[in-house]
């Protein structure tokens, strides 16, 4: 039994307590997030709380980040729940502004990135990245923190968020966490709530596909081969639709060229029905 | 006589001379500038003073502002005149990054104003206000100043940077300070050291027109009228190109709206020979 975990609504509050802290010499890290909260979730606010005295965790779901044909009305979100599993892990603050506190009347001002956000996802979701960075770029100075914690599992993401961070000179260090899997090996998503027993039956293929890409990159394979070959199993185990998988540059996100001995990534989207999954993994 | 000021050219040793200022609760106050200063220039470092402990100047000339066929090249730069007139007025710090330092290799973030952005100089300026806010809000997140001072003589800029920082929430308050004219009424321009003694004779008129239309429509004439005689004037005492003249809503620049009370502002710009003068005043 743990007791309840502080809520603001409002950008003034949110820096009021922060002030407290930084006052009190104690560092702080903020964990983004858009709710729906699982154990992926909970594992990057337990690494945040290895690092520093004080963790945020923000739960906006950020309109920005999807197109009009996308779920966002069907998002996930369960704010009770989120905030009984974020008392229970000692989290001390949660941000949770409303659309018009976090883009008020006259918001004006999109962030558009370019490098690892060109490809990949931008082919299927071109107006993806450039939520993400104008809502992270505004969370990131709205809190200040010393670290802010994103999962591996969006890899794009957490590449783009990384150049973000280095192009604007934002005043904090990104941490990636791994990707937490359930015991078959489906990387934990928000969105697996959407599958049907025989859906969730299948999922795991897309894991399993990449990590065989993966292993045969690693043991020589050319990356596009190794590639085509994951396509086909992911569509064999009965996927609809492979958006892509793609060898790159792990740093870059550049595609991959072999024998440079830089570290490469694996990264895959595919849909089962409406649901679309992504996932990745080092190669 | 005075002695030096301090220069640094990397974002760490900028951060460090913040620190330590901060670390002796001491206030700090940014002014942007791209050098070539002028009485304008220190009347914004004075400014700055009066409310800060601590003034930071910034000199880098923003590649990312200019168009390839504008005058980034042939931009006045006197850093050595420009120091010495910091020095004089007590500048604590001197902040002049190279191009590296500010755009290092694989940056890719762009950022993109809409709002006040939109119509005027972006007409004549397309990637102009981009570059701006790019710059500014790298300097703002460099420096995290509790305030940066700006001119009224580039009054859509002014508006721009206030948007800016209202949207992506940076954690400081911008100062507008009132144009600096020649005894004529020229306002000040490092770009008016390009003008030869004729088009200098010329160039008063800019604000004399502006200043005509502006007490035109407080006394009731209809700003399209008003802006239209002012065309006529400028271009009748010698400009060879009138770019525009127009009154918007002097805090979101939307086309003007007699009758509701809202304050006024009449914004131009118009060309002797190569050289682009801007100039606005309240109405």
């Amino acid at each position: 039994m743990t007791g309840s975990v502080p809520v603001v609504r409002t950008v003034s509050g949110l820096r009021a307590a922060v002030k407290a802290w930084r006052a009190a010499g104690e560092s702080v890290a903020l964990v983004p997030t858009m709710g729906a909260l699982h154990e992926g979730h909970l594992t990057l606010v337990r690494l945040a709380k290895e690092k520093c005295a004080r963790v945020v965790v923000s739960i906006f779901v950020n309109p920005a980040q999807f197109a009009p044909h996308e779920d966002f009305d069907r998002y996930p979100r369960d704010e009770a729940g989120d905030l009984a599993k974020l008392a229970d892990i000692g989290c001390d603050l949660v941000w949770g502004p409303d659309r018009g506190e976090m883009y008020p009347e006259g918001f004006a001002t999109r962030i558009v990135p370019g490098g690892a956000a060109e490809g990949l996802e931008s082919d299927f979701r071109p107006h993806f990245f450039g939520g993400v960075a104008t809502v992270c770029c505004k969370l990131f100075t709205q809190v200040l923190p010393d670290i802010a914690v994103f999962g591996e599992k969006d890899y794009q993401q957490l590449c783009v968020v990384r150049r973000l961070v280095r192009d604007l000179d934002l005043p904090l260090e990104i941490v990636g966490a791994p990707t937490v899997r359930e015991a078959d090996g489906l990387a934990m998503s928000s969105r697996n709530a959407y599958l049907t027993p025989e859906q969730r039956r299948i999922a795991p293929t897309l894991h399993k596909a990449i990590a065989n890409a993966a292993a045969a990159v690693s043991s020589g394979a050319a990356p596009e081969a190794a590639a085509m070959e994951a396509r086909g199993q992911i569509l064999a185990a009965g996927f609809d639709k492979v958006d892509y998988v793609e060898v790159r540059d792990a740093g870059t996100l550049a595609p991959a060229t072999t024998g440079t001995g830089r570290p490469l990534r694996v990264l895959a989207a595919a849909c089962l029905g409406k649901t679309r999954l992504i996932d990745n993994i080092a190669a």
